[in-house]
């Protein structure tokens, strides 16, 4: 079980490895929602999204022996590249396996930071039979995307920058993809505020972790299709049982609310964020009487978004 | 003349009015220009941009019967939504005279802010004489966009935030149009630094404080032509007598290369930023001798762009 001391420490580890990111606000987005909105900006961190707090958590707590294997995972997002990027840092080699569909630009990025990429199929089995090989052949280490205990406590130091600065929010509100950001930042909610309710927001297209939290009971993601690409994957098991725990409620959004919410962002706050990022605002933006004149965190997970294809 | 106590006393004047933006860094860019360079992040600034700063520095200091009377400019710009924001927080009235082929968005936002429009033909005589106009009817007081030591004052605040927290950096770039920013930066570096040299980068499209600063003499600017909207104007003469005095050099960019800075930034710092707002980075990176190794501070001067519109 994840301590408030593992967190703590997690922290401590990671802390020059990342950014301490801004929390921002708008006057006129606040007007349109009803309430009071703190924008943790997880887009301004290392790589482009809040994945590289869990992956330098994991990267930094390998043995020596495990270190001089190196790391791999599979992943065309942002998991891919926080990783590849912290294996730099870190001076290990890192080998990440992506299926032969992947974005050139993500391509590049994980390129760019020095990793080397095994291009497969793009379906699960052949990620997984990929990446297993490298395991085999390198001894490497798998570093997972999100169903880690590592990767959640590292996850969870986004919502610990910003709940020690705002300590009194009502609720604090994050994307669910596979749930290393919500299941970090409820157990932050729970070890370092009073009355922080943690809320996640998911798409519509992929509600798995909205009904595996209405039915108690893990339900995989069939056939998602959501605009917000970066929550495409499973809730983890992991993940789970602590968003079964501290999670107050999970709500979902449509596609169109998403673009919507997506494009304030971009257009009042200045802000790049990539469909993922927008999910949390869209809900709050959805349900208005639940949040009426409340403070809101929302934590902003990412900006990596082709510039090419755009939304709007 | 404006001292070192303006500038303090005007920041302590605006500053509930205003943000203090946050500084980013990005490792990939400073690889890339091969410096250490810190984006004081104006974009994030109310209204998207720093001229809230001015605004608020002078609709502060106006007198009671002033006040009763409201406030005019003309400006299809961020001072025209700064100037109605501002009285809208002050609880004045705000007539605004803006060109008929304003966009749209801009003319929304202005509107939104609570401020009467007037619009006339889109040039400076009629401009200047529907505003003319107004004063004559209303009394209003006219604020300026940036030819007043009001406005250079407020500006300056930009320069110490960013200043007092890196109080060694060895070169502060910031754009220039009418040249409040920077006449503001080159006076707060003067003050509140020992050895910050400050640059003006200027698009070549729209030169005329290049040539003022070259030729010693203020030379308007003569049909201008760039993407960089923000930059049109000629540079004020309570502002060129600042710059000919604090500023170390002015250096020019291409539109090719102010549009390569601006993708950079939206990219790799997930920020969106207007035209005008990258020309102080496409200066670093055409200057690299210049700037090698350094720690360079550079103002991105606001993000009031049609997405709608983007040149990439």
């Amino acid at each position: 079980m994840i301590s408030k001391q593992d967190i703590t420490e997690a922290h401590t580890r990671i802390a020059s490895y990342i950014h301490n990111t801004p929390v921002l606000t708008s006057s006129l987005i606040n007007e349109i929602a009803g309430c009071d909105l703190y924008f943790k900006c997880e887009n301004f961190q290392r790589i482009g999204a809040f994945k590289m707090r869990g992956a330098a958590n994991a990267v930094l707590q390998l043995s020596n022996a495990q270190k001089v294997n190196g790391v791999t995972t599979h992943s065309s997002g942002n998991h891919a590249q926080a990783l590849a990027k912290m294996a730099q840092l870190a001076g290990l080699k890192a080998t990440i396996v992506m299926p032969k569909t992947a974005p050139q630009v993500k391509v590049n990025a994980v390129k760019h930071y020095g990793a080397d990429i095994v291009f497969c199929e793009p379906n699960l089995a052949a990620r997984e039979t990929a990446m297993q090989e490298i395991v085999n052949e390198t001894g490497a280490t798998f570093i997972p995307p999100y169903n880690h205990e590592h990767i959640i406590t590292g996850q969870a130091t986004a919502a610990k920058e910003l709940l020690v600065a705002y300590p009194t929010l009502d609720y604090l509100v994050t994307p669910v993809g596979g749930g290393g950001l919500l299941a970090g930042a409820a157990l932050t909610a729970h070890y370092f505020t009073k009355n922080t309710k943690v809320i996640g927001a998911e798409p519509e297209g992929a509600d798995d972790a909205y009904q595996s939290f209405k039915q108690e009971k893990l339900i995989p993601s069939i056939k998602p299709n959501t605009i917000a690409d970066g929550l495409l994957t499973s809730l983890g098991a992991i993940n789970f049982e602590i968003i079964k725990q501290h999670v107050h409620d999970i709500f979902c959004v449509s596609d169109e609310e998403i673009k919507e919410a997506m494009r304030l962002i971009w257009e009042r706050m200045k802000q790049v964020v990539e469909p993922s990022s927008a999910v949390a605002l869209a809900a709050v933006l959805k349900n208005p009487t639940v949040f009426k004149n409340k403070q809101i965190g929302i934590i902003i997970s990412g900006g990596n978004v082709d510039l090419g294809k755009l939304p709007f």
